[in-house]
């Protein structure tokens, strides 16, 4: 495939395509045209051949995509295609829902390590995987490449722990601390931060509100 | 406050002032200019006028902005100025990080029912809720007014959860399951989906080794 700049808003998208095809593609579904894939993601048709198009020519006119082929190239884009070793820091609820859910790992992401200062949780295991000391992070980097580090701890913990992930050699960083993370440019940091989707939701309804009221 | 109609940008930057405004309060900070929350928020300081003008006029020239003004008047834009009775519907690892986020209360969302189908967790206490089966969801339902239904179940089960909860007149849902949820218009979702993040860093992370291979 040719290299070239693809839209921040496409590529956004792109994650949704990955679903729906994989979906498809668990159906038993070969072949899909741009209007059926449109029907089902309520997204329209023109947009999604304008998506696609972006990664040349997979639509076939009077055949439609082939899904596991725009799956694979789409999966190949996303990074899909390699193996991930991952990290979870912080091994509260919130850490362990993480490293308990499969899919993940069927995409490529292995935990291969969860790390806490709650000296109780010490030599728990979540899947197999043993909860160590905070301390022991930094022999941990140095004995294993760790290509994403989760931290899933509270702010006030988040940024020094991450300086830490970072001297270790950490490069990517999926941060569910609410806070914003000051780090060197060249590290990868993707926020998911629930309050603010929770305050998304209250506005929603509150605009809701007001426009039931007339106001 | 004039009610006009906000920019969807403008409205998804918001719950980040929050946060900021908060810690600045939580430090006894009373006034703050454009300047120093550029600083700060590493936006830069004619965004944040723009942005903060939308509600007219709340920075003086020369004083700069009252935080404990600013951070109430935004708090009721986004709705926080009331109170939520949420539940939580999937009472495993990730139900029960959300049930236990002490922020969430303090911000008016409380937790006052959760659900499984696991018998085992049946009587099971998180922060003082009741894991209740979601048979008794119907009844809970007829007795509590809900403003909102956290979704954090296997995505199979969350499309007929949400018609149930729906019909049962809940008419907002914060949904966890890696699904699109088909509801009426008038319904609020705001979707979390986490394995679409996980795959937005999957291809920075691609990305960024491909930029310094020089391919």
């Amino acid at each position: 495939m040719e290299e070239k700049e693809i839209s921040r808003a496409v590529i956004k998208r792109l994650p949704r395509y990955y679903r729906y095809l994989g979906e498809l593609l668990d159906n038993g579904v070969e072949r899909i045209s741009s209007n059926e894939l449109s029907d089902r993601m309520q997204v329209t048709a023109s947009q999604i051949r304008q998506d696609l198009n972006n990664f040349g020519g997979f639509g076939q006119q009077g055949y439609g995509y082939n899904v596991k082929y725009l799956y694979n190239e789409i999966g190949k884009i996303l990074g899909l295609d390699k193996t991930y070793n991952v990290i979870i820091v912080g091994a509260g609820n919130l850490g362990q829902a993480l490293a308990n859910y499969v899919k993940f790992e069927k995409r490529g992401f292995r935990v291969i390590g969860m790390f806490d200062v709650n000296e109780n949780l010490v030599g728990k295991r979540v899947r197999g995987i043993e909860i160590k000391m905070l301390d022991d992070l930094k022999p941990f980097l140095e004995e294993n490449e760790i290509h994403i580090a989760t931290l899933t701890l509270p702010k006030q913990a988040a940024e020094e722990v991450a300086v830490r992930l970072v001297e270790g050699g950490v490069k990517a960083i999926w941060n569910f601390a609410h806070t914003d993370l000051n780090l060197p440019e060249d590290v990868i940091v993707e926020n998911v931060h629930l309050s603010e989707s929770l305050m998304q939701l209250s506005y929603n309804i509150t605009r809701h509100q007001q426009g039931k009221n007339g106001k």
